[in-house]
C-alpha cells in the first residue's frame, strides 16, 4: 500500500494519508539552524548541536509515537482540529503533506476552512519560519480561534530529560507584544535565547504548559484550546511553552496569511540586557523584520529553491526510469546533504544527544555530497583529519561544536584512517584542488603539531602497515567498519559498552575487510603520490599493497569466499569451519572491489557465494547463518536477534560494495538487481511492510532470518545514502571523475538501451549520452566528444566548455 | 482544598479524587525489588538499581504527566475504563486510592462493576503482586473484558531512552501459558529476565506495543482495548509489552479475585536455559507459586503489615494533636525508610538514572531510620566509610550496585567527612554497639588499606583540621552542604557542571557552616573518645574544636548573624556588606546548634535575624535578599530564579537546624512554629497550592520571593525527612538516646499540657509521660522512673524492662 506519491516536477513527496506506518519526516535548515518535521508537524528544532542547543522539547519512543512538535490548533465553534491531523486527530476533510527540499507544506481542511502551513528555515537565518494560510472555502462567513503551540527544551537535551529536580525550577520567559521569549539560564552562563513570534496582534497567549494543556490533558486536547480561551499564563519554572492565541474572521472565499517565526539569538556578554532582567531583543527584532510578511517569506522560499537548483545541477540523469531518475537526481542527493549536516546525530531514531561526528562515517558520507558543496567538503576533511593521531590512528568520533575528539570513546578502530584517503582523493578528483594536500592540519587537535594534510594520508596508510597481525593481515583493533564485530573486547557485564570495554591485552585479531580496504585505498594513495610526482613515496608504499594482496590470497581465502577475520585466538571468522556466521558481506565487498585473486576466479566465486548465501528478496544480509547464541569473543554482533541489524540484517550501507564488486566483473544485471532491491523509490508499494520513508534509505532492513523480513529501521542518517549514490552514479551509470578527466564506464543490465547524464565538473558541463546498441552490460567501444572521436576512455576537463559526449557501448 | 484524608487507624492516606494537583505516589518494596506507584497506578518497577535494572518503562515530564504504569483496562460493553481513572480517564462512579505502608490499594467503580487492585511487593520477594478483585454490584449479570498492560524497559533506563537505533531491534519475549517473559538481552550478557503472570487461564495476550496500543493511539485508548480484541502479538524488537486478556462473567453480587505477578529472576550461567533459546523458568514458577492465590497474597500482606508494626513500634507519640501524631508515628518514619532505600535515586522528580548514593546524604538520612533498622544502618555506615580516602576526604557519591565511589564526581566537598561522625555516634547511641568502631573498613574501596572504623572518624575530624583557610575557618572545597554554593569553581560554560568544573587553583574559600558543623561533631568525636576511654585522642582533638569556636567568633560573625563564608577572593559571603545574599540559613543553624558565642548573645541575635529576614509564611528561606543576577564566584546558587531552590527557596532540609537551634535557647514556641510550617500534614488544606503529597516532605517550597510562594517541588527523597524527624523527636519532644541512657529534655510551646512517648531502645521500653503543669517551654524539674525519683536527667538502660517514666517540666 502507498501513502502518497512522488511529485518529481516539484521535487516533493506528497503524503495523502496522515496515518503513515511510521512518522515520515523531513529536515529543515542547511547550515546552523535545523528542524526535524514529520508529516503531522511533529519534531523539534536546534541550533547547530542537537544535544547542547535544543530549542524545543521532543520525546522519543513515546505513546503515541511522535507526540510533540510545532502545533497549530483551530477551534472552529464546536470543532477542534489541527492542519496536520495530529495532535488533535480530528478526521480531516482533506489532508496533504508535501515534503520538499528543506521545506514542508502541510495542508488540512475541515468544515470548509482550509489551513496550509509552510515550514522552512530560510538560508543564512537562525530561525524556522511558519507561514499559515487560512482560507474560507465555505459559503458562510467563518469566525474561529487559532492557537499556536510549542514546548521549550531547556537547551541541553539530555539534562532536560533527566535533571528535573533542577529544571522544574529554572524556566523563564518574557512576553512582549506578539513575541514570546525563552530566556531560561540566559541570566547565567548562556549567551543565547529563543523566541516565537507571530506577525499579528494577538488576543492572548500562554507560556506555562500546565496552564495551557492541563495537567491531565493530552496534546490532543489542551484545556485552553477545548475551552477556546487562553490563560495568558506567565511561566515560572515547571515547563515553559509558547502559544499565541488569535481570533480570526474570514468572509466566504477570503484568505489570511500569518507568519510565525521560531528563532535563536546569541548576544555577547556586554550586550545581553536591555535593562535589569530584560533581555536585549535587538537581534530578535532584526530577524523578525527579515521574514515578517508573506511576501518576504515567499522570496526566501524562492532563494531556497534556487539554492537546491544549484546543488542538484551537478549530476542530472535521464534514464527513462522515473524511479531511478528521482532517486539519482533528487532524493538520494538530498539525503546525502542531510547526512552531511547531521552525521548520525538527530533523526527519529537518533535522539540527538549521543554521538558526535564519526571519523569513518564522515569520510564516507563525503562521497555523497562532495560534488554538491566541494568547499564545505574540504572544511569537513580538515576537521576530521585534525582529530587524527600522529601514528595515523584517530578518535572514532569528534564533537561538532568543539570539533575535538571524543575522549570517552577514544580510538583504535583500525579501519578509521583509511577512509581519509577515500575522502581526500574523491575531493581532489572532483575539484582538482591539490592544494588541500599542503594545508597545515593539526594532529590530535594540537595546532603546534600541525603537518601538511598529505602527511595525514601517509600516516593513515602506514597505520595499517604498522599494525599487521600474525597472518600478515591488519589488526582489527576495537572493531573495523562493523562496530559490532568486537574481536578484542570481551564483555561480560551488561552495563558496559561492547566497543570501549578494555581490550584483551595483546589482542591480535585481524580483519580481512581492512585488508581489502587497504588494497583499494593503498592503491589510491600510490596513485595520488604518482599524480603529484612523488614517486619515491609511491615506490615505498606499493610493495606494502602487494604484500597485502598476497596475504589475503594466502590467509584470507576460505575456498569459496573471502574470510572475514581471525579472532583473538587466531581462529577463522566467516569460514565454512564455523557453525554460524560462515560468510560475511564486508570482506566479499572490499576484496572484490580490490579484485584480489580475480584471475584465479576468487572474485567471481565470492560474489556467487554472496548471491547464494546472503542475498534475499529485500537485499543482501550481512552474514549467514545468523547467530542464534552469544559468542563472547565476537562481541555485539551476536547479541541481536537473528535477521536484525549486524546479525544478518540487511545492513544497507554495505550492499553497494557488492554492487561495485559486481561492476568490476561486468555483471550489470546483478549490480542493478542489488541496487533496486534496497532503493526506497522501488519500495513505495510495500510501504506497509517497509514502514520508513519511501524517499530515503534506511540503515537496516530486516533480513531473511528475521521475524518480519523487509521491515526497515533507522531511516535517514546512514552511510547507505552516500554509498548507494556512489555505486549508482560512479559504477553502474559509470560516470566518475578522475584526476585528469572524467571516466565513462557503465555497467548496466543488457536490456537497457541507453541514458543521458548531465554532469558539471571543474567548470565543464558534460552532456553525456550513453547508447547500448548491442545490449551489453559493460564495455565502451566508442566515445565522441562534440562529435569527435575520443581515443581514450577518459574525457578530459575543459573549463568553461559544454561538451556533448556520445558513448557507444559494445 | 483537600483531595483525600488521613486514615490513621489503617496508616493510610486515602485519596478520593484522582485529579490531584500532581501525581501523589507511594513506594512498594523494602529490600531488593521496588516500585513507584501513583494514585492512578502510574510508575515503574526495578530491581535494586533504578538505572541498571529497570523492569518497566516510564517517561518523566510527559504530557500528560505520569503516563505509563501497570494499567488495567476494562471493556464493559460500550464503556472502557480503568480502576485508577487513568489512563482511560472515563469518569468513575466511585474512586479511591489508599496509599499505605509499602502497599497501595486503588478502587474504581463504573456501571455497577467494582474493581479493586491491591499492589505490593511481598517481603523477601523479587516481585510486585497485584490482586484484582472484581465485584458485580449491579442487579444484572455482567460479562466484560479485562486487559492488563505494562511496557517493558530494556533494563538500562538511560540507554532505553536514547539508544533507539539498537533498542528497537533487541526486544525479545516468550509467552508460556499465562506468563509473559521479557528476555531481552538474556541470551547475551544478562543473567536476568522478568515476567508478568496472571493466575488464571487467559483468552489472549499482547506483547508488541504497536499491535496493542496502535501507532497513533494513546494509552487512554489502546486499539485492542477499544475493539475488545487482543492481537496475540509476539514482539520482535520495537517495544515489547505485556498484556493479558481475560473474558469474565459475574452474577449479581458475585466477586472474582485474580492475582497478577510482575517478577524478576536471576539465573547463573549454567542454568540459563531450558533448551535452545527457551529460558529456564524454574525460579519464575517458584515465585509464582508463592503468591498465586488470593489467600497467599492476603497472608503476605499481613506479614508486611506486621513488619511495619515492628518498625514503627520504636517511637510512638501520643500528643493529642492528630496531625503531629500521624507524622511522628507513621509518615515521617515511613519517608525516612523510603529515603534509606532510595537515597536520591528514584522519585517522580528524580529519574533514577542520575546519582548514586550521596556520602553526606546517606549519613544524614541514617538519623531518620537508625532506630527502625539498626543492623542495616550499620551496613550502610560501613558501605559509606569504605569510599572514604585516607586523608579523610571522600567520594561525594557511590554506586549502590557496586558500592564503589563515583569517579565522575570525585571528592572535595569538604563537609562530607563530618557527617560520618554524626551517623556513627547516632548508631552507637541507639544500639550500644561500640563494636562498629573496631570493624575493619577499607579506604577508597581498597580492602588492603582497611583500618578500624574509628580511624575513619578520626580521619574525618582531621580532614577539617588539615584543611583550614586564612581565617582559621575550614576550606570549603567544591562546596559544603549547599551543593550550589560553589566558591572555588568558576563556571562560564553552560555545558559544564557547576560542581565538577576545574577548581580555581589555590582556592581558599572558607565555610562558616563547616566551622559550626565541626564544632558540633568535633565535640561529638571528643565525647566518643572519652566514652571509649581514649582520653589521649580526646585531649589531642579538643583544642582544635576550641580554636574553631574562637575563629568563628572572630571571623565568622557579622554583627547580627553568622557569616556564611569567605569567597575565593577572601570577601565575605552572607554579610551586611553584600548587596544580595546578606544572610544564609546554614551557618545560623550550625553555629546556633554549636552554641557559638551563646553567652555573648550571638545565638539569640542570629536566630532573631533568621526570624526577621528569612522566615515567611511557608517556612524559612535559604538566603536573603534573593540573588537577581548571576554571581560568577558564587556558582549555581545564583542561577535559580529568586525564591526557588537554593536561591531563597525554602529548602526544607535545613529548617530543622534552626528548630534545633531554637531549642538550644529554650524557645519552644518558635521551634514548634517552624516545625509546623513545613510539616506536610499541616499543609493538607492548601494542597492546591502546595501540590505535592500531604503525607511526605518535599525538598523545596517556593519562598517569599518566588512567583508562587508555598508551591512545593521534589517530594519524597530529601534529607528533610530525617532532619525533621530528628528535630521533632530528639529536640522538641526531647527524647534522645545517649551513650549511657536516654535523655528527656523537651522544648515545646508553653501552652502544651503534656504528651506521651513510648520508646523502645536497647531492649528497654520507656513509657514516657511528659507533663507541663507550669506552662514552660523548657526545663525538667523532676523525672520519676517506675514511680521512683531519678536524680539525673538521663534515664539509664534496663534491657528487658518496661519503664514508666514521668517527666515534670518546670
Amino acid at each position: 500500500m502507498k501513502y502518497g506519491y512522488f511529485d518529481d516536477e516539484n521535487r516533493e513527496y506528497v503524503i495523502t494519508d496522515p496515518i503513515t506506518p511510521w512518522p515520515w519526516i523531513n529536515y529543515l535548515g542547511n547550515e546552523d539552524f535545523f528542524s526535524l518535521i514529520s508529516n503531522t508537524a511533529g519534531g523539534y528544532a536546534f541550533y547547530k548541536d542537537a544535544k547542547f542547543r535544543r530549542l524545543t522539547r521532543y520525546r522519543y519512543n513515546n505513546v503515541p509515537m511522535d507526540n510533540g512538535g510545532r502545533y497549530f490548533y483551530i477551534n472552529d465553534h464546536d470543532t477542534v482540529w489541527s492542519p496536520g491531523w495530529k495532535p488533535v486527530k480530528t478526521p480531516l476533510d482533506k489532508y496533504e503533506c508535501r515534503h520538499g527540499l528543506s521545506y514542508t507544506r502541510i495542508k488540512g481542511e475541515k468544515n470548509g476552512l482550509e489551513a496550509e502551513v509552510l515550514f522552512f528555515v530560510p538560508l543564512k537565518s537562525w530561525c524556522e519560519v511558519q507561514k499559515v494560510k487560512l482560507t474560507n472555502n465555505s459559503p458562510e462567513a467563518k469566525s474561529f480561534k487559532l492557537f499556536s503551540f510549542m514546548e521549550w527544551c531547556l537547551w541541553n537535551a539530555e539534562d532536560d530529560q533527566n535533571n528535573l529536580q533542577r529544571n522544574l525550577s529554572t524556566g523563564e520567559v518574557e512576553i512582549a507584544g506578539s513575541t514570546i521569549y525563552h530566556k531560561t539560564e540566559y541570566k547565567e552562563r548562556r549567551n543565547h535565547y529563543a523566541f516565537y513570534h507571530v506577525n499579528s496582534e494577538i488576543q492572548g497567549f500562554d507560556t506555562d504548559r500546565e496552564s495551557f494543556v492541563g495537567l491531565y490533558n493530552e496534546y490532543s486536547g489542551p484545556q485552553a484550546v477545548l475551552e477556546g480561551k487562553p490563560r495568558n499564563s506567565h511561566a515560572h519554572g515547571w515547563s515553559p511553552v509558547a502559544s499565541h492565541y488569535l481570533e480570526i474572521e474570514l468572509k466566504p472565499g477570503e484568505s489570511k496569511e500569518l507568519v510565525f517565526i521560531l528563532g535563536y539569538v546569541e548576544n555577547s556578554d556586554d550586550e545581553k540586557w536591555e535593562s535589569k532582567n530584560l533581555i536585549n531583543k535587538v537581534k530578535a527584532k532584526d530577524a523578525i523584520e527579515q521574514f515578517n510578511t508573506p511576501g518576504k517569506v515567499d522570496a526566501a522560499l524562492k532563494d531556497l529553491q534556487k539554492y537546491w537548483d544549484d546543488l542538484l545541477s551537478g549530476y542530472v540523469l535521464n534514464s527513462g526510469d522515473e524511479r531511478l531518475d528521482r532517486m539519482v537526481n533528487i532524493w538520494n542527493q538530498y539525503q546525502c546533504m542531510v547526512t552531511f549536516n547531521m552525521s548520525r546525530s538527530a533523526s527519529f531514531f537518533e535522539v540527538g544527544i549521543g554521538r558526535g561526528m564519526g571519523f569513518r562515517d564522515s569520510n564516507q558520507d563525503l562521497i555523497g555530497f562532495v560534488h554538491q558543496i566541494p568547499e564545505r567538503a574540504k572544511e569537513r576533511i580538515i576537521d576530521i583529519a585534525s582529530t587524527q593521531f600522529e601514528d595515523g590512528g584517530a578518535y572514532h568520533q569528534y564533537q561538532p561544536l568543539t570539533k575535538r575528539g571524543n575522549d570517552a570513546i577514544g580510538g583504535n578502530f583500525n579501519d578509521d584512517p583509511l577512509w581519509l584517503i577515500l575522502s581526500t582523493t574523491e575531493y581532489i578528483k572532483e575539484t582538482g584542488d591539490y592544494g588541500i594536500l599542503d594545508e597545515m592540519v593539526p594532529f590530535d587537535n594540537d595546532e603546534s603539531r600541525a603537518k601538511p594534510h598529505f602527511d595525514h594520508l601517509k600516516a593513515s596508510f602506514y597505520h595499517v602497515v604498522n599494525n599487521i597481525g600474525p597472518h600478515g593481515l591488519p589488526l582489527i583493533g576495537r572493531a573495523d567498519w562493523n562496530d559490532c564485530l568486537n574481536l578484542n573486547c570481551f564483555s561480560t557485564n551488561p552495563n558496559e559498552s561492547f566497543q570501549t570495554t578494555e581490550n584483551k591485552s595483546g589482542g591480535t585479531a585481524e580483519s580481512v575487510m581492512i585488508a581489502g580496504l587497504f588494497v583499494v585505498y593503498g592503491r589510491e594513495f600510490v596513485k595520488l603520490c604518482r599524480q603529484i610526482g612523488n614517486n619515491d613515496e609511491a615506490d615505498a608504499a606499493e610493495p606494502h599493497v602487494d604484500r597485502m594482496v598476497d596475504a589475503i590470497k594466502k590467509h584470507g581465502w576460505d575456498g569459496d569466499w573471502y574470510l572475514r577475520a581471525y579472532d583473538f585466538y587466531g581462529k577463522k571468522v566467516g569460514s565454512k569451519e564455523n557453525q554460524e556466521g560462515q560468510i560475511f558481506i564486508e570482506s566479499q565487498g572490499w576484496c572484490s572491489m580490490a579484485e584480489i585473486g580475480r584471475d584465479e576466479g576468487m572474485v567471481h566465486k565470492a560474489l556467487d557465494a554472496v548471491k547464494e548465501r546472503l542475498d534475499c528478496e529485500y537485499g543482501i544480509v550481512l552474514n549467514n547463518p545468523a547467530f542464534t547464541s552469544y559468542v563472547l569473543e565476537y562481541g555485539e554482533i551476536s547479541t541481536y536477534p537473528a535477521g536484525y541489524k549486524e546479525n544478518a540484517g540487511i545492513f544497507c550501507h554495505n550492499n553497494p560494495w557488492i554492487m561495485i564488486g559486481e561492476t568490476m566483473i561486468g555483471r550489470g544485471e546483478q549490480a542493478w538487481e542489488y541496487y533496486r532491491k534496497i532503493c526506497p523509490a522501488y519500495l513505495e508499494d510495500i510501504s506497509d511492510l517497509h514502514k520508513t520513508e519511501p524517499y530515503v534509505y534506511s540503515q537496516m532492513i530486516a533480513g531473511k532470518d528475521a521475524h518480519k523480513p523487509g521491515e526497515a529501521k533507522n531511516s535517514w542518517l546512514t552511510g547507505t545514502a552516500a554509498w548507494n549514490y556512489y555505486a549508482i552514479t560512479r559504477y553502474i551509470l559509470g560516470v566518475r571523475p578522475d584526476y585528469d578527466g572524467i571516466i565513462i564506464d557503465p555497467c548496466i543490465p543488457s536490456s537497457w538501451k541507453g541514458y543521458g547524464v548531465s554532469r558539471k565538473l571543474r567548470g565543464t558541463t558534460y552532456n553525456i549520452k550513453v547508447e547500448n546498441p548491442d545490449g551489453v552490460c559493460k564495455g565502451v567501444k566508442e566515445i565522441r566528444v562534440n562529435g569527435k572521436k575520443c581515443n581514450d576512455s577518459i574525457v578530459s576537463y575543459s573549463p568553461g566548455e559544454v561538451l556533448d559526449v556520445e558513448v557507444i557501448m559494445g
